[in-house]
């Protein structure tokens, strides 16, 4: 059977319990998708041979995380996905789209339900609204794929030339080069008539929060999905204000429960989407090597590691 | 005729030109009611002998503030209401509730409008909802005052044994001494079963930016509705983080427009509200003194000038 998996190793602020729980080694990777091999008995609704992807948490419900259930939460609290066997809870893993191969479908969990989380509990993504996605990471680019198939305007960053026209093949509509254009909320004021645009999805890259909410208009939303560990010269003050000043809104967010996962699969099901994978897939054995090449930020999509 | 007046130069970001843009000195204060004395040719809905109060702005209408409302924001950028005469847009002045003074009705539209975009607008206000208000200035007394009315619980936070008894008298369910208690949500938590609140009026005071989204609940709102001057010590990151844990808005909100001054106005009367004024009642000669006592924080509710 397969087992592909995103690699979010230390990216999520819930804190990475390495050595687990049970106090032995910790399975890394908190997304994957694979084929029932066994079912327990008395469980309804999941057969040998179904194939499902992983949730973010195996206990989050609905509604934002509460204290409950961060101790289930897959490859940080409890064993994660990089594995041939697993065990889950058959409540906290959904079927795979149809039309997606477990590589891509594995590529769903964690990045994708923070994705449309952002984009249709948090913001009100409509065909007249304009989405900004920060750089090129597996919750930007899948943002920019769903708010494009939800008719929305999208505007992204990049310092790459070759990751701009892998985004314009997305169907983004402008790209902006952040190292050419440092103020680049200047540049999406000028295409957005001046205004600037209804959410952003902040990523968290050295200065960007501020620069995020100079790009928002009148009442717009910062999502928060990641904060980097440096300090800022920015006071909590001047970013107050600046929040003010707009009426904007600053958004934490943290991946969602398991209606968002449903609500999200029946979306991608019905858009027919493709999560975009990036061209290197790597084999068990290189797992390694891939966590290398997801720090490295040459990749575009989500990196997927197959599990013979 | 009266015309009373909330003070709050120097109180909001937007910029006092306290010139004014004729270059001329500018008359203070935000808000008034008064008598209509005067109507122009061709206006309607409007006659000699109505009892009106002012809006925040003369030229908006609905939605966040955009950059054509802020040229006609009273009291800072066009004439304010301290003075015995003055001509309004017709459309920007209300209908005072007919069970209000024209003291009481001064009270309502800067710091009503903005407590009441928050609770109903920007937040979802219920009965099984909790807010918590920070300090007790005039957003804060009548943003308890309005969640009261709404069936919500409400917390609030004060420094004096005085204002605590006031904000008991309002029907205000919990009362923290800010200076016996620094760790303020510590005590929110204890009283909401550990969970934190819906939503904080947060009005800027040292250091409560960081405790305000430590007493929400995850999911929950600070309301960012002024802020201090001075520069914090957290940096901007700590904050974001902070956010994303709580999966928590922080959340600008900027005073509101004519259609917000006629939905409390609804309110207000449905509820029988009365806005609570300061026990003290300044005349005209005594305006200056009225800024003075206002700086000084001894004030509970809203502090009124009485123009003859």
């Amino acid at each position: 059977r397969y087992l592909s998996t995103e690699i979010s190793l230390g990216q999520y602020p819930g804190g990475a319990f390495t050595t687990g729980p049970d106090h032995g080694g910790l399975v890394p990777t908190s997304d994957g998708a694979g084929e029932v091999v066994a079912v327990g008995e008395g469980v309804d609704g999941c057969a040998i041979g179904d194939r499902v992807h992983s949730l973010f948490s195996e206990a989050w419900v609905s509604g934002p995380a509460q204290e409950k259930d961060w101790p289930t939460t897959i490859g940080s609290h409890v064993q994660g996905c990089l594995t041939q066997y697993r065990i889950f809870p058959a409540n906290f893993c959904l079927p795979v789209p149809e039309h997606l191969s477990y590589e891509q479908a594995a590529a769903i969990p964690c990045a994708g339900i923070t994705a449309f989380n952002v984009l249709f509990n948090h913001g009100s993504t409509t065909p007249d609204s304009t989405v900004l996605v920060l750089g090129s990471g597996g919750v930007s680019v899948l943002g920019a794929q769903f708010a494009k198939a939800a008719g929305a305007r999208v505007i992204a960053t990049t310092s790459s030339p070759d990751k701009a026209s892998k985004y314009k093949a997305l169907g983004v509509d402008h790209v902006i080069n952040y190292r050419d254009t440092p103020n680049w909320a200047d540049e999406v004021k000028k295409l957005t008539g001046g205004l600037g645009v209804d959410q952003v999805f902040e990523i968290g890259g050295k200065g960007t929060l501020m620069e995020a909410i100079r790009a928002i208009k009148p009442g717009g939303v910062v999502h928060v999905i990641s904060v980097p560990p440096e300090v800022a010269t920015t006071s909590i003050n001047e970013l107050a204000m600046a929040l003010l000043l707009k009426q904007g809104k600053l958004n934490g967010v943290l991946v969602g429960g398991r209606d968002v996962g449903q609500r999200l699969d029946s979306f991608i099901s019905k858009h027919k989407i493709t999560p975009l994978v990036d061209s290197k897939v790597f084999e068990w054995k290189g797992a390694k090597e891939a966590f290398g090449y997801l720090q490295s930020g040459a990749h575009f999509g989500k990196v997927v590691i197959k599990v013979d």
